[in-house]
């Protein structure tokens, strides 16, 4: 690993997606979403992602020129189409619609199908927190875990994004819905390492930490086994349901991940109580978090996202941590 | 255990609710609700909770002629106080709320606080859903489960619910966010067993499969370890956030479970689609799941919910199965 500046890890997927043909603006954005993953420590969905992400422009399966649009809605729930186009960009668009729904209408709900991969599901949870909304979201995906009973790889893991927004850092929610991400399991099996705990089982059925055994036999295990195999199921029911989208077990007919159905949900519940009032309250439990002994003297007790703004302030200040073979990739791009 | 017909378990309750001083209007609504809940076969919130509930209100910690009232919203987010009445009885109303709400809104939210405990959250779920409407809520509660890194207990197991509607019968999930719920835990204790998977950490920190042992040490497994106790950590913020209550940390001080927060959430996605294709979507999930290769041939996938409808139609077919002391107790009530 080695550290790069911000700006230069910014400046180097700008170039790419210029030379792939994205509009400034486009580009822009998605550079600073997969640099801001990076910076993150979001690694599963940060540089890992970008060949993958330019291959599937060049070869068509993303419509770089399309713009997500409108197709129904009644108050503040509305449907719209991702037509294929960029995950990210049409992501934060309907992010931003639901953000700019709630101030007026107090919660707001934008289901968006069609759409691509939007990499990291926290980011437009964060993208609302910024806007001073709660922020909630969600994604369906291909195929990529057993239904609780059987051995067949037939539900999503379906990354789930809550975000509260706090002064002093928000709090932040972002999970799949196996125990750990396939992202996740890709890089520790290209580290070669193990899991912490057993994460799914391998080709005989048995329970194993071993990352590349699980991504063989597809069969990760859900958070909570039986609880989130049927929280996965509710998430991709709801997802079709709002963007008028595919289901899971559609999206799995293509062979590849394409057209997901997303969820988009902002509350503006500062509309309610105020700016300040919501931070007293989100401090408070962050408070109380900090509050409670430690098993580990050393690890303390975080409240969720903090972790991950403590990387975010270590990239900006020493530089975001990149794995030397993906960035020289981008710079031979 | 016994089968008791359900209209007799219904009018048993009823008779105490009226003896003990209940409205006529909530007194049915009461009855009904724990009546349910125990043919439904959720037994963690049904009869055995009864005595407690009654208990409650002779003690004065439910004010059985509190009526929630709405003190501000904007547009389909609200915000409400239940005044410490019935819980059961606030969340009715509440969901109904958001239900009407979502009517001309296609999107609605109340946040409740000052109530009192719901007993089963998947009730009101199913209330959205049989009203056409995609119901997601859940509740905080007294601190019952560590912040993952910590063995002390400091933040509650908020039971979520999420219903879909569908003419078969509903798509449900209804969790708490500790792998085995407080109540599952009592009554398995009570029953002498042992639990099929690790459910928390015993006195000395070694993972349990025995109910009293977790309930003693207060340590309770977070569903997917770290993932669940930050799930759990952000729907306690959120409720709080919204309904302007009482956060976990703050119920935690009275020494007793009261004056919970809530949120109900009832989004009106026939309003773009229409009910026939909601059927549609949901039924093709439902279909793609009993399709599995099951890994125990005899219990076959099932569909979130899938498993108390059946306890519902075998309940109502010969009778609720109760517990024989329970119900004995409750006839001498």
């Amino acid at each position: 690993m080695q550290r790069v500046p911000f700006e230069i890890l910014y400046r180097e997927l700008h170039r790419v997606l210029i030379a792939i043909g994205l509009a400034e603006e486009r580009a822009a954005l998605v550079a600073r979403l997969f640099a801001e993953n990076q910076r993150d420590g979001v690694h599963s969905h940060g540089l890992n992602r970008f060949p993958r992400f330019v291959s599937d422009i060049q070869a068509k399966r993303i419509d770089i020129k399309a713009s997500p649009e409108r197709v129904g809605g009644l108050g503040g729930l509305e449907q719209w189409d991702g037509k294929m186009g960029i995950g990210v960009w049409n992501a934060k668009v309907c992010m931003g619609r639901a953000i700019e729904l709630a101030r007026g209408q107090g919660i707001a709900c934008v289901g968006l199908r069609n759409t691509n991969h939007w990499m990291r599901a926290g980011a437009y949870g964060l993208q609302a927190a910024e806007e001073g909304c709660i922020g909630i979201c969600w994604t369906n995906t291909i195929p990529l875990m057993p239904p609780w009973g059987s051995a067949e790889a037939r539900i999503g893991n379906n990354p789930l994004a809550i975000a509260v927004p706090r002064k002093d850092g928000p709090m932040l929610l972002d999970m799949a819905m196996s125990q750990y991400s396939n992202g996740k399991l890709e890089v520790l099996r290209r580290q070669g390492g193990e899991l912490p705990t057993a994460g799914g089982y391998d080709g005989e059925g048995n329970l194993t930490r071993s990352p590349g055994a699980i991504l063989d036999s597809r069969r990760p295990l859900p958070i909570g086994y039986w609880k989130g195999s049927a929280l996965a199921v509710m998430l991709d029911a709801v997802a079709a349901l709002v963007s008028g989208g595919r289901a899971s077990h559609q999206i799995g007919r293509e062979g590849a991940e394409c057209a997901v159905s997303q969820v988009f949900l902002a509350i503006n519940a500062a509309a309610l109580g105020g700016q300040d009032e919501l931070n007293t309250v989100a401090n408070a439990i962050v408070d109380d978090l900090h509050a409670a002994v430690p098993i580990l003297e050393a690890e303390g007790v975080r409240y969720p996202g903090e972790g991950m703004l403590r990387t975010r302030r270590e990239s900006l200040a020493a530089g975001v941590l990149v794995d030397e073979e993906q960035f020289a990739a981008l710079r031979a791009m």
